[in-house]
């Protein structure tokens, strides 16, 4: 039997924990804090790359690497960025049998090792932009760790550009800040919010942070993404110049970016269901499962061959066919299910006499018939639907579960109250904005940009006040 | 003025060395023994991977993601291993603010913590093949270190499988280096030879290790792929096991395989020239380079829709378009040149008005006028063309620098004077063998597969030995 999944509506956490193992996504490591990707979970992050980084080349981005290994001194260069990261580093002490001159850390992130190299490669103006990407592993050392979402070493992505001038280099992270926001939306089906972060959670080093904040199904929030303006912090710190078109000798504004495999786990926690996973057809490693109905083996090959055809004839969809013989049809309909396979078919004797298949949809768990003729269109019909239909219950979720407040009392009780976003015009007061960590435990999730109609639509007592949304977060 | 290069013919490691970084390849990091791979050499890098990735898929391996960090005492349990790689370990020993109790090793290879999950994974034989591969990057610490070739940290693919028996196991380990080979070949275009390590030569761990050797413009050996016949050496220290058909616990019989980021320096030497790089159309970033010639701005527009138009009937092909203004038209060609673009196209108001264009070959230097009528299918043929002689001309490197001796003398001899690969038949005895590198720094590359035709044309008084190939090697 297909093992049973706590319902998220009983322990969303114990759910979260079960169906990241019960669905082959991810399995703990011996090291503390770390995981493996399975080959199913990593065949998600697969296509999230295969987006992703045809965007960042459509933007004129370039793919590089950089070593993992950087000297201690140059994490310490940039004041707020050492701060920032160190209590999380790992260091190597020991190579090739001795101990190093100087410890290396593993990177946290590049910015060091990359604004080193930027000021050896960049002294004209015409070296600029400079816009590069870089696909990688970082750690970063977390205490409490949980599956794709905050362990000791995570898969990401990091872009880091030079710019001539600040409004080139803010125009730069606003968007990249619409990539992420594309992707959540039209690829993971994800609504989310763009905005700004407060001083508080901004970046180690950055002059703004922009993020994505998304909604999970406990109504929590989680940061998808993040944008920086660095303005030119790091290349005041590592000395990039580059000569201006009047000879004279600038540093340059900067920008970096980046999401990680923690994306997994927001599709997990966005769209799952007490059954499992609900995958968005774009990033579903198997897009469709065919399970091949054979009640007696008289009609095994009859039913295998049609099986076939109908593999050949979906050949525009990632299909998968399950047929193992020593499981039946309804423990395969359990674990497809668990596994969040958008569309399974079925197809046996009965369907075959009547030349049609079953069609079961993991999002809304209709089943349908179907005729065989033209079943490619219609899958792809489907598959877009679902695709609409994700999203549009994950917008939904965000509008019925945003409160808006107009006093610093009422931001406390809702937050301790009700689940969900709580929004309000905020004074940027640093002080109240730990208050209400400390009371709620919730944080300042974003100030909204583009946000004109919702801020009219509500009352705003306080006019001096920046729009904000607070929530709990993963 | 492009920077000159150091000719091959006067010093064929100046040469390297210059042009990876003359050709924006790569750079050298500020962590001895590192690099930065830069954009262009990235690309080269992410073709390889193209390629390789989707083989690997079609031949049923999929892809997963191992943590980085291996617990010291996994390193230590297979005796072999930490005997082999004990001297390149980089040791992380503080983390999070604290030492940690165990040091972490940063993975050399991946056969422990993969085979670690392997024991938790695999328990029937109907979980079997189990067909893994990982990208990812690994490190080696290395003293004489060289840009691509022997870096400290480099990023590699790593194959783990693991199958019910040895015969499977050697199918797979063989089917892999077809799969290396046919890259090297058909993608790369550079001939090699497969074959079997010596038991000096193999790698740690391994009961047999097969190779493809390729041959460098300076006539010595590189080693280009490895595949790994593990046996149960891994699964017993691992203690993986599986209940077969019979229901009996047995352990399965491993490989792994990998190719690294080597390739690229492969790439370079066998192909480069004395003008600098020459890449191979399949792997090459951008297969043609489209430099307009504008002697004065009145026929500037004319010229860039010209050089647009032409861009557009290349849809097929991945094109580069230098309209840099700062610049001139022989410095570009020399630029192109260097970087051993295939293809460069010349499109000035001579070429508008005869409804022509140049084409200049980076192979074989040749420069013809081609009407622009059909010009898809003439770049399309030339790139297959150069893709063809570019093999060609590494088949032929091979095969006028190898010679065959019978006698030890003679092989320490023609060692020594002559530059190239020594065929012999070998008597497998090791203390000889480690006698051959001391006299001559060669090393037996590898026992030749399938190479009946080469064994019996050559003279053989030692019917019992085993043909090999000596030669210097990287």
């Amino acid at each position: 039997m297909v093992k049973k999944l706590t319902p998220m509506s009983e322990d969303f956490n114990q759910w979260y924990t079960e169906i990241v193992q019960l669905a082959d996504l991810a399995d703990y490591s011996p090291v503390k804090g770390t995981m493996v990707i399975k080959p199913y979970g990593y065949a998600i992050w697969e296509n999230i790359q295969a987006y992703l980084d045809k965007r960042f080349k459509e933007t004129g981005h370039k793919n590089a690497y950089f070593p993992m290994f950087i000297p201690k001194s140059f994490i310490e260069k940039e004041a707020d960025h050492v701060e920032g990261f160190s209590p999380e580093l790992a260091t190597v002490t020991h190579a090739g049998g001795k101990e190093l001159e100087e410890p290396l850390i593993v990177r946290p992130t590049s910015e060091t090792i990359i604004n080193h190299m930027f000021s050896k490669w960049i002294s004209s103006h015409r070296d600029l932009p400079m816009l590069i990407n870089q696909w990688s592993n970082v750690v970063r050392w977390e205490m409490r760790t949980r599956l794709f979402l905050r362990t000791s070493e995570f898969l990401w992505q990091e872009g880091h550009t030079a710019h001539s001038t600040e409004d080139e280099a803010r125009e730069e992270s606003l968007k990249m800040l619409d990539v992420y926001e594309e992707f959540a939306q039209n690829v993971a089906a994800v609504s989310v919010i763009k905005g700004t972060k407060s001083e508080m959670e901004k970046f180690a080093g950055a002059t703004t942070t922009y993020s994505i904040e998304a909604m999970m199904n406990d109504l929590k929030a989680l940061q998808a993404g993040t944008s920086h303006e660095l303005g030119q912090n790091f290349s005041k710190a590592f000395d990039i110049k580059f000569s201006d078109e009047n000879n004279e000798l600038q540093h340059p504004f900067q920008t970096s970016w980046g999401v990680s495999t923690r994306l997994v786990g927001m599709i997990i926690m966005a769209h799952g269901d007490d059954k499992g996973l609900k995958l968005p057809p774009e990033l579903a490693p198997h897009q469709v499962v065919i399970v091949p109905i054979i009640p007696n083996d008289d009609v095994k090959t009859n039913v295998l061959d049609a099986v076939n055809k109908l593999n050949e004839s979906l050949a525009d969809s990632r299909v998968f066919i399950d047929d193992r013989s020593e499981v039946s049809p309804g423990y395969k309909f359990n674990e497809w299910e668990q596994k969040g396979v958008p569309i399974r078919i079925e197809i046996g004797p009965k369907d075959i006499d009547s030349n049609s298949v079953l069609i079961y949809r993991r999002d809304n768990e209709s089943k349908n018939q179907y005729p065989i003729e033209g079943i490619a269109e219609v899958v792809s019909t489907i598959l877009i639907d679902i695709q609409k239909n994700l999203l549009s219950i994950s917008e939904s979720t965000i509008k019925s579960n945003t409160y808006h407040v107009d006093t610093y009392d009422e931001l406390i009780e809702t937050l301790n109250d009700k689940k969900g976003f709580v929004s309000c015009f905020w004074d940027e007061d640093k002080e109240n904005e730990i208050k209400v960590k400390e009371k709620t435990s919730a944080t300042l999730r974003c100030y909204p940009i583009n946000n004109d109609e919702v801020e009219k639509s509500v009352n705003n007592p306080n006019k001096n006040g920046r729009f904000a949304i607070f929530s709990k977060a993963y």
